[in-house]
């Protein structure tokens, strides 16, 4: 049986990027697509469970089935698994975002959201990101590297427990140097709301915001796209920072029992 | 000066456990409260960009400042840092959440989306959550212990970048057993989406589904609450799982440069 492969994404079913890894995921497996409706970026690891969800199939054919869903990345993965995929999937895909999805903004991310949330089921979860933001972007120059990436990760697996999140620098196909697998660089966002009067008289925000990179280290996300290379980040969905807990276990000692 | 203490939650500005939050603030600061105007439980680290934000003063006193905003929880942290805080806050609050962020659930919560979006602007933040989902939580019985973390915390800091899940047995203040620094415990949703047909005929989903523990281990959240003892789970907000570095490095060299 070939492998069944889920895909889905937070810039909404129509986008160019999911188009372009549906072309790549259908050449190794049968595809299920279950994406958000609308663009749904910054959606984070959210859920949806004060309104019930609609889907409605978009296109069936015999390898490839491609739904939307009026929820979060995150509910298109967990109502796909229970009601539109046949069997368990194989591997899931989130993507191709347009955008950067490295360093502090996996946190945000709707694309990785929807990966995290594969990954705490127990499935093999990759997000792919290009760092382009303009409206059109193109996904076709680097579409030989996400199919490497694929075919790589569907032959050698993942850790169990370790989601993948790929970052592409956007670069003409023979301009990427290649592939490095690298940690999370450090960043912040300065983040700037600009204030606005409507004509009511009443203020609003919008938010604005700076990018500020704070690692030079040559092993992060951040170096590696500088440099030309796609970086592939493992992460886990266990936020403990095991090596706070005897640092706090001995500086809160008075208070704990 | 008072060290400033600013409060969030993603259960709404109106809710019960903010309340409470705040008559402990207080004693220890002053306090600026920028929370969502409506429950939004479940958004995680979401932030909104395509629409404008709104804030709104609710109840303006000189040790005491309450804004409602219709953003998300990590909304009202960057917008309260940028526009609602007279200097950079000494400490972030989150909660009381009305039900459980341990374990897995840390993922969705939108109490701890807003901690995790003040520790990556460089704050000192705790999120607080009461294991007890009825319509009616009795936050007064848990209240002594809140106090004790937040003093704890003012006096002895947290290490840097990293967040503090705190989660409470719903027990008389008598039953508690006491406080524990824990990692967060392994368990997942086993997600089934009920399907209904409304009343056109048409299919719509509602998230259900049934929380299952993996972890067995004494040192975790899970372990803690079901004995009896608040815990607390230090977190990082880098994901990087640095064991797969070198591990990935190997497995897929022959796609590396």
């Amino acid at each position: 049986m070939r492998p069944l492969i889920l895909i889905t994404n937070d810039d909404g079913y129509q986008s160019a990027g999911i188009a372009a890894l549906q072309r790549v995921a259908r050449k190794y497996g049968d595809v299920v697509v279950v994406a958000p409706r609308h663009n749904s970026s910054g959606l984070s690891h959210s859920i949806t469970s004060k309104t019930p969800l609609r889907v409605r199939a978009v296109d069936i054919q015999d390898d490839c089935k491609v739904y939307f869903c009026t929820g979060t990345p995150a509910d298109c993965v967990k109502l796909a698994e229970g009601h539109f995929c046949p069997r368990k999937p194989d591997l899931v895909l989130s993507g191709i975002n347009a955008g950067s999805n490295a360093s502090i903004n996996e946190l945000y991310s709707g694309t990785m959201g929807a990966v995290r949330e594969a990954c705490s089921d127990g499935l093999t979860a990759v997000g792919f990101s290009l760092v382009d933001y303009r409206e059109k972007s193109d996904f076709e120059e680097i579409l030989p590297y996400v199919e490497t990436i694929v075919r790589q990760v569907l032959q050698q697996g993942i850790p169990a427990g370790i989601t993948l999140n790929v970052n592409i620098p956007n670069l003409k196909h023979d301009e990427i140097k290649g592939i490095r697998i690298c940690r999370q660089g450090a960043s912040r966002w300065v983040d700037s709301y600009e204030r606005r009067v409507d004509p009511h008289g009443h203020d609003y925000y919008w938010l604005s915001g700076r990018f500020e990179e704070l690692d030079n280290g040559e092993d992060t996300d951040l170096w590696a796209l500088r440099n030309g290379y796609i970086s592939i980040v493992p992460g886990t969905i266990d936020s403990t920072h095991s090596d706070s807990i005897p640092l706090l276990t001995s500086r809160y000692a008075d208070i704990l029992n």
